[in-house]
């Protein structure tokens, strides 16, 4: 039984991330592949659209320039042939203020002869702005 | 074949929100159902945890009695026997404001006999907020 791409993906991710090693990651990335991270790109310019190898390669590499994962658990997973979703919390560093950031993210990827050709994730941004920036930020209260 | 129970919850849930039904709802959450979603409860106090068919109910009820739906568009989809993925957009209105708001969101959902037994959601939370608090939120740039 051959492993499922997603694991080979998110070893290739971290890897990537963690030790600045892009070759495995690029071996997975199909040459149109489709990425989204929806999130506040004003905080994180790694947040966003990308399309094809080399700019989905750059912004992996940005991400690993800021950020360093800790450790994550994937709290709901579904496996298909050729896709998979999951959610994860994620315990991360922001490496330029040496704060860590714990975060809950979704995503949904889909795989193409074992090559990533589209991935789109999503974060809970508010909870993120709110650690990285590192100061409550006042809401009013809309539903009671 | 039968009709995957996603199709039916997503019916059950738009109903109980726009219309105040909850019968439908109702016959499609199981006794103990878990429940969350991810997002800053001081905006919304439908946002957080419950646990068992009564406090989910009145949840429901509460986001209906906050938001209408307008429209929705799944852009990703992954159904399993007894489960779901999806990642949408919404059209959304709150309701206190007449205010629209236009929100992405990824859930995951677990059936068992044709009842939910758990769902978990993610909302792109600080473009939420952003929107029904009607002002941006000034954000230092933290990655270049």
């Amino acid at each position: 039984m051959t492993e499922h791409s997603l694991w080979r993906f998110s070893r290739a991710l971290h890897r990537a991330i963690n030790e600045r090693q892009l070759g495995d990651i690029e071996l997975m990335l199909d040459d149109e592949v489709e990425w989204a991270i929806y999130g506040p790109i004003d905080l994180f310019s790694f947040f966003g659209s990308r399309r094809g190898k080399a700019a989905v390669l750059e912004v992996i590499k940005q991400i690993g320039d800021n950020l360093r994962v800790h450790r994550f658990d994937r709290e709901s997973i579904m496996l298909g042939t050729d896709s998979a979703a999951s959610m994860l919390r994620y315990s991360l560093t922001a490496l330029d203020a040496d704060k860590p950031i714990s975060l809950r993210i979704a995503h949904f990827a889909q795989f193409k002869a074992g090559k990533l050709t589209s991935f789109r994730m999503l974060v809970d941004s508010f909870d993120l702005v709110e650690q990285t920036v590192g100061y409550p930020i006042h809401l009013p209260r809309i539903a009671v």
